[in-house]
């Protein structure tokens, strides 16, 4: 059994050793995986997108604590939730939202189980003292109608879409990784309705523009600018060998417009 | 079995895995928590603050190794101790005297085993080479009284106590974690002593002072300041969705006075 | 069975998450070490010497995982290789070849197995669609041999190495770790081909000279520099206490010469 963490907690203060301490003193046989505790803090957007980005690629019946959570200690509902054969364990402020919204089969209890929370605690750290017993109970065969009530809705917040015409595209970067790579919202199907094929099309950003959609980070020289669909399935602004972000100027909810080349 | 490690040895170098290879080696079947690795270089207070705080939350029999070590290579003694039914190996320079004081029960011994020792190193780096050894050990079933003989003391630091006259508690900033929340070294006995009730305490601090001690962080309005007994028993102050540090200029060291509200 | 990962994709994005992902669901038995995850982006060389500087501390059979990869999607072959009784997977641009320099009984193959790979993945992600299933097949007991022809050599870089003469050696600072300890590329043996004696030589750098060449960093004072054989076995220049990078004003590339004392 795997239970991932994720959290904008950073890795100075022991905030997730605790998170862990918990739940192996409850779940001593499960195996821990940080996805990553970097969100910005705060930040349910940054957190959700990653979240979605890592779940596909964990076995049926991980696990997944996530916790970014600005509302902690109001009265927000703690979500626990079924969705790609897999389990969830968040606060409902919309940090779910993306992964849960790509499976029609997901189910969602709200979580009110004070009798398995850490005792005495006084409500500052849920993470520690909800959530991480929550993801031990499941881990111990717990069912979802064990922890809480079904729910038939919860927190969501709106991932910009891109803008669709024929023949025009316009997105946005949705983020920036380490290596200064530029994701946007844009994806092969955009390109589809506008009627653009990728080989053919000009992808516009901070006053240049590239050409053409590339397969693979390689098709270009060194310190050359690429523009491809990435792992994730979005299209991607790199740099080879370089810095995107820096060298282009670029950072999240900045335009991307895609349009057909030679016009 | 459970053996948590905590340093300042950060996570760009290998030395954290490398502690993790030889514990691997001797101990095959531990599981291996990280509580954080990055303390402030040296900053052995810190180091002692972070463990009291994570320890609690790990299960009877857990062995914390800790390594904060200014000076390494030097003829301090390397411990070995129980205390709270746990484990701890760490150098005796006081990176263990928070944790260790809490339990009366505490036993120590200054471990002296060099044919636990990595083969043919040079004593430089006392983590992989002394302390990773006696932590595999103590998981292999060795005992205390095995490593070395008994100590009555160990290295201490004074951890500043607030100032309690009736009517007021002079404390200070103990540190600041990723949110910029700030803990201060006043916890409710010193409230008690004073005389003073949280709904009616005025907490100063930077030229400003804020009304009452609340019970959580959404007592307030997003973007306010607001002081609460946080999740490990001590006076914190923090701006709801925001950073307290850089909102109010304070950090570690600076003065937090609280009066009664109206005086 | 423990694997490693070591790589350039730092702890902000899920990329390290996902990796673990995939080889979770192959080989859910195995323990999984990281070994860094901050090399500098694209800096083969600095993880090649990360590499090379943790493997000895890992028991036999022990797979590591290295990506550090600026010609991700170019031809560049994937090598799978077995040196000092363990296993590694990375692509075949240098990075293995520190460690694998150093025993003559290294194998290698190209791993070619693209049945092994990640369905529908487009090839910009070769940690997760590539390495981790290679390493998860290790891991389940695949030979190399079965993962693909051998071949006789693989894409090295140069280390640079002192220049030595009768009563000098000229050497450079090789990288400054989390402590501002600075490592060169000089060993004792580069000493004795110089007819130089540790504790009658001059170590100079940046303008300024240490007399003698000490066992341990406690040999001098709080905030003195002091040069002495790591626990690697190179030469390091660290002051006590303090941050030999800053008060020297050092770093990599920089020369670091070794003369006899009183010269």
């Amino acid at each position: 059994m795997i239970i991932t963490l994720l959290s904008d907690f950073g890795l100075r203060d022991p905030f997730v050793g605790i998170m862990k301490g918990v739940i192996l003193s409850r779940a001593p046989g499960v195996r821990l995986v940080d996805l990553t505790h970097e969100i910005p803090p705060q930040d349910i957007r940054a957190g959700g997108l990653a979240l979605r980005q890592a779940v596909p690629y964990f076995p049926r019946g991980t696990i997944h604590l996530a916790v970014v959570d600005p509302g902690v200690g109001s009265a927000r509902r703690i979500l626990a939730a079924q969705a790609h054969e897999q389990f969830f364990v968040a606060p409902d402020n919309g940090l779910l939202s993306p992964i849960l919204a790509g499976d029609p089969q997901t189910r969602a209890v709200s979580a009110e189980r004070p009798d398995l929370c850490l005792p005495g605690t006084c409500g500052t750290f849920h993470g520690r003292d909800i959530l991480a017993p929550l993801a031990a109970a499941l881990a111990g065969g717990q069912t979802l109608e064990e922890l809480g009530p079904a729910v038939g809705d919860w927190a969501t917040f709106a991932l910009p879409a891109p803008q669709v015409t024929l023949g025009e595209v316009r997105g946005e970067i949705s983020f920036s990784d380490r290596f200064g790579n530029l994701t946007t919202n844009i994806e092969p199907r955009h390109l589809e309705q506008a009627r653009l094929r990728p080989g053919q099309a000009a992808v516009h950003l901070g006053g240049v523009f590239l050409a053409g959609i590339s397969t693979h980070y390689a098709a270009v020289a060194t310190g050359q600018a690429v523009a491809l669909f990435n792992s994730s399935g979005a299209l991607e602004i790199a740099v080879r060998n370089g810095n995107a972000a820096a060298a282009l100027n670029q950072r999240a909810g900045d335009l991307v417009t895609v349009t057909r080349l030679g016009q």
